[in-house]
């Protein structure tokens, strides 16, 4: 004989954005002597109002609402961008699965529907490169009456979530598993959240992965048109 | 009326792994005025043999074999060490979807099963978070008949996975959104290929996330025990 629990609510996982695991991880590098002091100044700069937070030797996680963490990651970045140091930032954002690799939530607890977080414009141009992950979803072999593949539902999300980027005018084509954007950080980081959370609507884990290129040397002499060159230096 | 193509033999897209879109995006941060000669160095130290290489200002792509990927990594990464300077590096593995959002590949045209590559230690210790991504797997709300939610069975693959760094060592428990490995630099890198092609010989696209602390302030103390407190600086 086998007894069924009763699943909590799925309200008590999707408002609470901690107990849906609603965050980011965030490694700053900057390329100078003086890193230390300008990674704390930066994190120092941004108020972490209704946010967790635990920096590391690794990464400084985050987590809290979607709009506290784009504020706190637009912070933190323009902070670092306005010391005038060349630094690389990477930004791991998450959803849907406040755990390691298994999620702590039941399949089915989610999607969290929010309305997208806004950003500001920092006027610092950045170069990016965007993954964006929807987890649990799909069929790696699912094939239509025809015998052709069929497209999972929440690839229609992630055309949108493209076609804003092109829209807003910081989609710069795809590399190799990425997608390059270029334009104004806040722009950046506005429509990644954007698209994380756009995809979230229908699917409960969403992952997302950005490294930021801040004041490159091979930027300087592009910024004014955004037609950064890529060379050899990071 | 209707037309159906014949698809391409499933061979023709696991045996090559160019085709199969098998490789990495490496982004190297190094905390020091002299970064631009210690990226440089390094990149130049590693030999390109059997794979393809395109740098650019915010990552550099490799494409190629699983084994000769694993060993660019280890040899431009422990390059990065050997300078003594505090570096961060981040590592974006992908398998199975040659293309930016959309995979190019068929949905069966994989999985992709090879041995898992052989690794080498490097005597570099370094402190690291990992993210491992099955993707187009599972149901997000698949239940039994009992109302329990069904764990897809790549997830075998991912415990087995996480296993593996528990018995050599490196595992340091899970954190919001990652597992923390400690270790030496080489064994780390190994651990997690074998992992992202160990989940690869049943799911087709895999990606792999990992960020590397190289030579941090706050590991000095540490080394010789692995026991690495997280703190301020990054």
């Amino acid at each position: 004989m086998t007894t069924t629990q009763t699943p909590a609510p799925a309200e008590a996982f999707t408002t609470d954005p901690l107990m849906f695991g609603v965050g980011a991880r965030i490694t700053i590098s900057v390329m100078s002597d003086s890193y230390v002091d300008v990674i704390l100044g930066a994190l120092n700069t941004a108020s972490p109002h209704g946010l967790s937070l635990t920096t590391g030797d690794v990464s400084t996680w985050v987590g809290g609402h979607e709009q506290d963490v784009l504020r706190y990651l637009t912070d933190v970045t323009s902070a670092v961008a306005a010391s005038g140091h060349h630094a690389s930032v990477s930004v791991h954002l998450s959803r849907g699965c406040p755990g390691e690799v298994a999620c702590a939530l039941p399949g089915g607890a989610g999607p969290r529907a929010i309305n997208a977080p806004k950003g500001r414009e920092t006027g610092n141009w950045v170069a990016a490169e965007w993954a964006l992950y929807p987890l649990g979803t799909g069929t790696p072999a699912a094939l239509d009456e025809a015998g052709n593949p069929v497209e999972p539902a929440h690839m229609s999300a992630i055309y949108a979530a493209i076609a804003a980027t092109q829209e807003t005018g910081i989609n710069r084509g795809s590399e190799h598993y990425v997608t390059r954007l270029e334009g104004d950080l806040g722009v950046v980081l506005e429509q990644v959240v954007a698209a994380w959370t756009a995809v979230g609507r229908s699917v409960q884990h969403v992952t997302s992965h950005l490294t930021l290129s801040i004041n490159s040397p091979s930027h300087t002499a592009n910024n004014a048109t955004g037609n950064a060159a890529p060379e050899g230096a990071h």
